[in-house]
């Protein structure tokens, strides 16, 4: 399979995205964002999206250059309306403003509307962490993104809904980022491709009934998939509802409307420093660290991990080794590339 | 079994207390507070607490009366010491101080410390929806109560971390509080003392190995129980740290200080109005439990619950038929009574 820099992976993606005549520091932070979640073995959000943004720049779906607008402002909150960017850009926007304000406030609720897809959603708590501030992020998707079942349910009315947060420590920040449900569509769709079972009590078909055939979920008629939790997964279920009411109804927008578009973001920013001195806040979070450390692992498992510390590590391995894309995942850059006329 | 009404009960509990030298506003709310736990059929954290509390009365653990005094504080955030009375009493305080600051300043994050059991964490978001704001608490146990392990570990370093969350609606809040584990410590010692078995992939014995005997977890040595989310319970551990981190951390706490005592609380309080008019907040809360119920059911499910809707119906039922104690509830109360001279 095909091994890259992540130097040249931006610096391709940049100009294949300067080709639709996307403004070069958007292309170049958007390229940036996605050649780093491949470095953090985050592939799903990685440079994989390019096929899936070209068209969206062409269909006019992302609006690249386009300003974004506070349309309601407190010194504690505000509402940023994206223009419909791409959403790396309207979110970065969006946290760099919920961080001046934490700064000034110690703590800040800004929401971002009107903005396309967010990408990892990590990015944002992490760039939170590196300010020296804790971070939350929440984001989630008009109906066309309802896959995930209510509790109790065997029909979609929410959407994956991930939750980040990141905290600083005196080295790489806790960073933590994941879907509410129990699987996130790509991992079906993956499944689909390669002929594999899904774990089992993870999807239902239209019916409502148990499967672990990906085939079951998409139908048609369409399935869902399960929040997080199994037995308990109620809980799953308030969490996602939280992400959907923080990050879309108090924003005003409305669940199901069919004309809702893109991602509704939700980021919290606390000061810690408002609380317990910085540096004695890094070192009691090396305590966390420590302590959890010291647990014996479980069978199968070598050492308790913090949220992050994983990815983090393969920063390291995947800036010195390279990163290997999938043969479809080239192919299909390549192809986006020759049409634009960027030369590889 | 036993059936009283909640008047009873609240009187009685309220006399309890006072015999023990309980100023009578601080008896009567912690009273309530027990009751209305029994009235959402939350009966772990009802009455059957009145020997506890007495207990730690009489020790000294609790310290009625106590004031509560700020530590740290600026507009939007605070720290308060509770000098280690009751939970109730303290988290009150500091919830109504979070939302007179939310009120102020749109947003607010309140630390409360040196607090005894807070008991049912969902009080505190519901207050303050009940004040036309979102509320969010997250509570932490020192390391007596880290029976919960991180992910990959087969050692506790967590406690039960409960989350809950509240939004204003048109009628009922919307009310969740779940512990990041997948079990509480409480049910597990149900099932130990009814003789019967936890389910599959909640708890390991002191060797790191799944059972389902409630024994096993207790020992010794003892075992820990599971994050929650099973097989994702990466996502339940990370859950649960955000709990420590944002409970314990921020407020200046060593994670496992042995000589810390008592529940670190935080609350984060967002007032709605600052993004959306309350009352259009409110018709979106609507359309979001309409559109949730609207999903067709799952098997073995007749529909789909918002979180506290069936909280809330026990509520109306109980105050009607009144409220029915186990027999042991009942005669621990009762000695508990008769030892302070408390009439029946």
């Amino acid at each position: 399979m095909p091994n890259f820099t992540s130097a040249y992976l931006e610096k391709l993606t940049t100009r294949i995205f300067e080709a639709n005549a996307v403004p070069s520091d958007e292309a170049a932070l958007v390229a940036k964002e996605l050649v780093y979640a491949n470095l953090l073995g985050m592939d799903s959000h990685g440079v994989i999206r390019i096929p899936q943004y070209t068209e969206a720049l062409e269909s006019g779906d992302i609006v690249s250059g386009a300003p974004t607008t506070i349309t309601k402002e407190t010194a504690t909150t505000a509402i940023v309306d994206g223009g419909d960017n791409f959403g790396q850009v309207v979110a970065f926007r969006a946290l760099d403003l919920a961080v001046e304000k934490a700064k000034e406030q110690n703590i800040s609720c800004v929401l971002a509307q009107r903005c396309n897809h967010v990408g990892r959603l990590g990015a944002y708590p992490q760039r939170a962490a590196d300010q020296e501030m804790i971070g939350l992020a929440l984001v989630t998707w008009p109906s066309y993104g309802h896959h995930v079942a209510p509790f109790g349910a065997r029909e979609g009315r929410l959407s994956t809904n991930p939750i980040a947060y990141g905290a600083p420590t005196n080295g790489d920040p806790i960073l933590s980022d994941f879907a509410t449900s129990v699987l996130s569509e790509g991992r079906i769709r993956v499944a689909l491709h390669s002929d594999q079972p899904v774990p089992e009590n993870t999807i239902v078909d239209a019916e409502g009934k148990a499967t672990t055939d990906p085939a079951g979920f998409y139908g048609p008629p369409k399935g869902a998939i399960m929040p997080f939790g199994g037995p308990v997964g109620y809980k799953g279920y308030a969490l996602s509802l939280l992400v959907e009411i923080l990050g879309g109804t108090l924003a005003g927008s409305v669940v199901d409307d069919p004309d809702r578009l893109g991602n509704g973001l939700s980021l919290i920013v606390i000061n810690p420093a408002a609380f317990t001195p910085l540096g004695n806040f890094k070192d009691l979070m090396a305590g966390v660290t420590a302590y959890m450390k010291s647990a014996a692992p479980a069978e199968g498992f070598e050492e308790v991990m913090m949220p992050g510390e994983r990815e983090f590590q393969n920063v390291a391995r995947r800036q010195e080794e390279g990163i290997t894309l999938a043969d479809t995942t080239w192919t299909q850059i390549t192809e986006v590339a020759e049409q634009l006329g960027v030369p590889l």
